[in-house]
C-alpha cells in the first residue's frame, strides 16, 4: 500500500489564471437554457406545478451545471480535507488535536460516520492530510499534501505565511485534477480538524461582517465556559491586526490548510463543471471564500445541509442560499453533504423518467 | 394480468380485537430496552454525542420498532390508497375528479413520481383502488378494494355509511395482510384522491380542535378564490350535523374511503410491529385517526416529511412529531415517505457500522 501521490506543482498550469483566483481556470458560467429547459420539462411532467417543491429547482441546477437535459450523477467523489490548528492547543475545541489524525485513521479504516455513508451510496471516498500535525502512514486512500504540520497559533501570529496559503489553494485544486476521475460529475468537499471552528469562525467575521460572536459556535460540543473561552481566544487573535483585505489575506491570517484546500479545490471542482455538494459550516466558510476569489462558484454549489453549529444558518442566509436537510448534523467529514446524495439522485430520476401529462394521458388543470 | 383478490372480508380474523379499533390485534408498545441499547452504543460511536443530530434517535426508533440493535429495512413496501370523492364536484380542487383514476393509470405505468422513486429505492409499489370512481382495467399491481364509487357528497350527507366506513377500515388491514410479505418490515403509506386534502381538513378539525380555517390549504393548487370557496364548502359541511363524537363517526360523516382504509392499514402494520414511514398531510390524518384508536401507533412512525400543504405543520405539532424533511413537497402519493426512506437506510447504516472509540483508539473529550 503507498499513499496516492501527486505530481509536484507545477505553476505553468495556472499561467492563464486571473492572479487571486490560486490557480484554476475560470469558473464558466451555468448553462441557464438547460435550466430553462429543465424547468419546461418539470412544468409537463404528471404532478402539479411545484409539487416536488425543493426537489424541482435542484433538478434545473443539476442540469444547468450538467449542461444537459439528462443529467447523471456519474462516480461520485468524496474530498475530506484534514489539517490541524496550532490555536486548538487553547482550548478551542471540547477534543485534543491529536483526534484528527485518530479519525483520519478510522476514516480510512471504515469505522467513521463518512466511510460508512460513502460505503453505503456508492461515494469514492479519498482524506486528504492538508495540514495534520502527525506523520501518518501510507494508505491506498490516503492523498499526501501535507503544507505544514498543523497550522500556527493565529492568537500570536498568522496561521499561514502567504506563500503556505497559497500552496494549499493550489493543492486542493491540484487534489481534483489529479485524484478525481475525468468520468466523475460529482464532489463531495468534507474536513476533519480539531479546532477548525475556531478558523471558520473568523474566516466568517472577517467575510460577512457578522459580529465575531455570533460567527462562533460550540463546534464538537463546547460547554457555556468553553464556548465562552472559544469567544474570547478569537477576539484576541481577531485583533491582533488590522482586518485583512482580501481572501488570501483572511485565509493566511486565520484559516487553515485543510479550508485553504478546499477552497482550491471549489474552484477547481467548478472550473472543471462538476456539482459540487458543500458539507456543514467550515466547508461552507471555504466555499464562501471561493465565492469571492469566483463568483459563477455558487452556481455549482449544492448546500446539502444545515449544520447545529451556531453560525451556519446565518452564513448560508448570508450567501443568499437554502440547505436541503436540516438534521442538526454537526459532524463534519462531509456527512452533510453524503447525506444530500440520495436527494440529488431522486431529483435527476423524476425529471428525467417521470411521464408528461400528454404521455400518460392526465388531465390537466381544471378551467 | 389479473388484479391482486383479496380473500373475502372474514369478521372472525378480528374476534380478539378490541371493538373500536377495526379488526386488528392491539398494537403492541416497541422495545424500550433496544432503544436505550441503540442510545448508549450511539454515544460509543466515533463521533462528538449527538452530533447525527436526528439520525440517532430515528436509528432508536428503528430498534425500539424492530426490538433488536441490529436492525435492517427489509423489502420496504409502498401502499397507495386511492379514492374519490363526492366533494370534489364543487370546486375544492384544482384538479378534474377524473384525475384520480388517470393518476392510479399512470402509477402502474411507472410514469408517476411515486412510481419513479420506489423504482430508484427498491420499493415494492401497490396501488389499492380504495374507493375510485372509474372502473379500471386488472392489473397484477392493483388491488381492488373498492368499497365504493366515489364517496357521497359530504355537503349534504355523510360521506359513507358507518357500514362502509367499518369495512374500509377493515380493508385496509386486509391489504396489510395479504398484500405485505411477512418477510417485509417496513411500509410506507400514500395516498391518491382529487379532493382528500378536503376531507382530511374536517377530519383534522374535528380530531384537534385547530380552526377549520387554519386546517384548509391549496390542496394541489388552488388559487386565493379557489381557497375560499374550499373554506366556505367545508364551514358548510361541517355545519351539517353536530360535531361527531368518534374517530369511526368522523371518518364516515367526513372521510374519504382511502383515509379510511389508510387508518385500517396504519393500525395493522403497527400491530404486525412494521416501521411506517408517513407520508404528508392526508395520511397524516389518517395515521392521527389511527393513534385515537390505538395510542402506541405513533411510536411505529416515521413522519417523513412536512408538507407545503397548510395544516400539515400544525398537525405535526398537534401529534408531537418531527419530519425528517422539509423540502415543500405538495404531491402525495407517498413520494415524502419515499424520499424519507434513504434517511432512514443511512441511521441504521451508521449505527451498526461505525466503530466505537474504543475499536478505533480515537481520544475522548479533553478533561
Amino acid at each position: 500500500m503507498s499513499s496516492k501521490p501527486l505530481s509536484a506543482l507545477v505553476p505553468e498550469r495556472c499561467a492563464d489564471a486571473a492572479s487571486d483566483n490560486s490557480g484554476c481556470r475560470p469558473v464558466a458560467a451555468v448553462d441557464e437554457a438547460s435550466r430553462a429547459a429543465a424547468n419546461r420539462r418539470l412544468d409537463m411532467l404528471t404532478k402539479p406545478q411545484g409539487a416536488l417543491g425543493r426537489l424541482e429547482p435542484l433538478a434545473a441546477q443539476v442540469c444547468a451545471v450538467s449542461r444537459t437535459l439528462h443529467p447523471t450523477i456519474a462516480q461520485p467523489v468524496a474530498l475530506v480535507f484534514a489539517g490541524d490548528h496550532g490555536v486548538a492547543d487553547r482550548g478551542v475545541s471540547a477534543y485534543p488535536r491529536v483526534v484528527t489524525a485518530q479519525m483520519v485513521m478510522n476514516f480510512l479504516a471504515g469505522g467513521a460516520a463518512i466511510s460508512v455513508l460513502a460505503k453505503a451510496q456508492g461515494i469514492d471516498l479519498w482524506i486528504v492530510d492538508a495540514g495534520i500535525e502527525a506523520d501518518l502512514p501510507v494508505h491506498p486512500r490516503l492523498i499526501d499534501a501535507k503544507v505544514r504540520r498543523s497550522t500556527r497559533d493565529m492568537v500570536v501570529e498568522p496561521a499561514m505565511t502567504s506563500e503556505e496559503c497559497e500552496r494549499a489553494l493550489q493543492l486542493g485544486a491540484k487534489v481534483v485534477a489529479e485524484v478525481i476521475s475525468p468520468a466523475s460529475n460529482t464532489v463531495l468537499l468534507g474536513e476533519m480538524g480539531i479546532g477548525n471552528t475556531a478558523s471558520a469562525a473568523l474566516l466568517m467575521h472577517g467575510l460577512t461582517g457578522v459580529p465575531l460572536d455570533d460567527c462562533v459556535g460550540r463546534g464538537t460540543g463546547l460547554d457555556d465556559r468553553g464556548l465562552a473561552r472559544k469567544k474570547a481566544v478569537l477576539a484576541t487573535a481577531w485583533a491582533r491586526r488590522a482586518p485583512p483585505q482580501s481572501p488570501s489575506e483572511l485565509l493566511s491570517e486565520f484559516g487553515g490548510c485543510e479550508i485553504a484546500m478546499l477552497t482550491g479545490a471549489a474552484l477547481a471542482a467548478a472550473s472543471r463543471g462538476m456539482l459540487v455538494l458543500v458539507d456543514g459550516f467550515t466547508v461552507t466558510v471555504a466555499v464562501a471564500l471561493a465565492a469571492q476569489l469566483d463568483r459563477h462558484v455558487l452556481d455549482y454549489c449544492v448546500f446539502a445541509h444545515c449544520s447545529a453549529e451556531h453560525a451556519h444558518r446565518a452564513l448560508l442566509a448570508h450567501l443568499g442560499v437554502e440547505p436541503l436537510l436540516n438534521l442538526d448534523m454537526r459532524l463534519g467529514e462531509g456527512t452533510g453533504a453524503a447525506m444530500a446524495l440520495p436527494l440529488v439522485r431522486a431529483a435527476i430520476a423524476l425529471l428525467t423518467e417521470m411521464a408528461t401529462f400528454e404521455d400518460a394521458g392526465v388531465s390537466g388543470r381544471a378551467a
